[in-house]
């Protein structure tokens, strides 16, 4: 896809959980879709361990690179939630007790004491983000947003910071799966895809009740143009036989 | 933990899928529980798109970085297809048709075109990796793996490059669930993570059959030292009533 001045991003699932084969990633899916209806540009992501010195410069390269950094995990109260703790060292600044947060922790129906308080804690000069599903809320400082990691907690969090985004132009995906090979169709999809350098046109090959095929996605800032090239597409693959079938993205 | 000798890894799990929203990545999990058995310290893992340069830097980052790289996508025969093209470029070798590969490829019982012909190219030097299901090889250049996208076909590929692999120690997990909040036993296991800073203590919490608890994993090479870190924190949360269940990881 040509470049646009869409905002890009980064997210960064934090938890030793992720890379030790215990627990499945349910945050990164969720997030690039919800970032590409608000046409900003998921340029990559990260899975790193709770670790104070990986996050801290993961989140200062990241945050120098990318219009926004999306973090997920470690900001409970336990000794490996270090998350907030981290970030208030990427940004050379104090942790401290915001007392908004205190207040919502206390009206979260469970006994303040000094592990909860923890959950307090923010980088000076950092803004909250919501929780409504268990109070302890996440919080922002300038283009670094960090949420939850337990994923319905994630997802509510991040409808909460969706406010403070810049928005860019939706990124519209359409796609079609067809029976065939890749082999066997890919200098097709690669003429077209040469033909038309604002759409980013994906294959993704797949093995389902027994046949093979590929879901082939168009994306790109303009609907229309997007349109046209999966019908092309779409001309091209029924021309081969692979009886293609519109898909819902 | 504290830092053992093991061999060290990262994954490069590369599509522009995996960051659309499109696609829910289930080569992670799988990989990283495998290098565990293997005593190999999988450190981080980044998901990238389907982009040259991208995929140069973050390979050279990498390889650099750890012991091992593995990556997944972008070896099939498509235009978006350009792993092994982008890991050639990083090593600065060029990429050459593999007569090897040629051979299995013929044998996989499909015409054996020009794009098909694409996935017997791999970079110069590099070493093939068996493909069980499909045929079409991955390969391993120095420290860096290549490895299929599809789910079975990267799982089957990482076993026949398992061989390859030097081994650490083994890092044995064991885990038990409490029906606790986290804010209620924190200040509890915070004290028995930092009196055994020879193994890895993880609190992970849930909200399963309309009940809060948490998995609390601990995680080590030495398998008597985990087991009898793990009773202690077993005695500690019987004492808070949280009602430990052991759990298979």
């Amino acid at each position: 896809m040509s470049r646009d001045d869409n905002p890009t991003a980064c997210v960064l699932l934090i938890g030793n959980e992720l890379l030790s084969g215990k627990t499945q990633d349910a945050n990164l899916k969720f997030i690039g879709g919800e970032l590409a209806k608000l046409g900003i540009r998921l340029e990559e992501a990260r899975v790193i361990r709770d670790d104070m010195d990986a996050i801290v410069a993961h989140v200062n390269e990241c945050r120098a690179k990318y219009t926004y950094v999306f973090t997920t995990g470690g900001i409970g109260p336990t000794h490996d939630d270090i998350t907030a703790e981290a970030i208030a060292k990427a940004f050379d600044v104090d942790l401290v007790v915001d007392p908004e947060a205190v207040v919502r922790l206390k009206h979260g129906g469970r006994e303040l004491n000094e592990a909860r308080l923890k959950m307090a804690r923010v980088p000076a000069g950092a803004e909250l983000i919501d929780n409504p599903i268990s109070a302890a809320p996440g919080f922002r400082i300038e283009n670094v947003f960090v949420l939850a990691g337990i994923p319905p907690i994630a997802h509510a969090m991040f409808a909460a910071a969706e406010p403070m985004l810049r928005r860019g132009r939706t990124i519209h995906a359409r796609g079609v799966d067809v029976f065939l090979r890749e082999g066997d169709f890919a200098l097709d999809l690669e003429r077209i895809a040469r033909a038309h350098p604002e759409v980013e046109i994906g294959s993704y090959p797949f093995h389902r009740d027994g046949k093979y095929g590929a879901s082939l996605v168009v994306r790109g800032t303009d609907e229309v143009r997007v349109e046209a090239v999966l019908q092309e597409i779409i001309a091209a693959m029924t021309a081969l036989g692979g009886a293609p079938e519109r898909t819902r993205l």
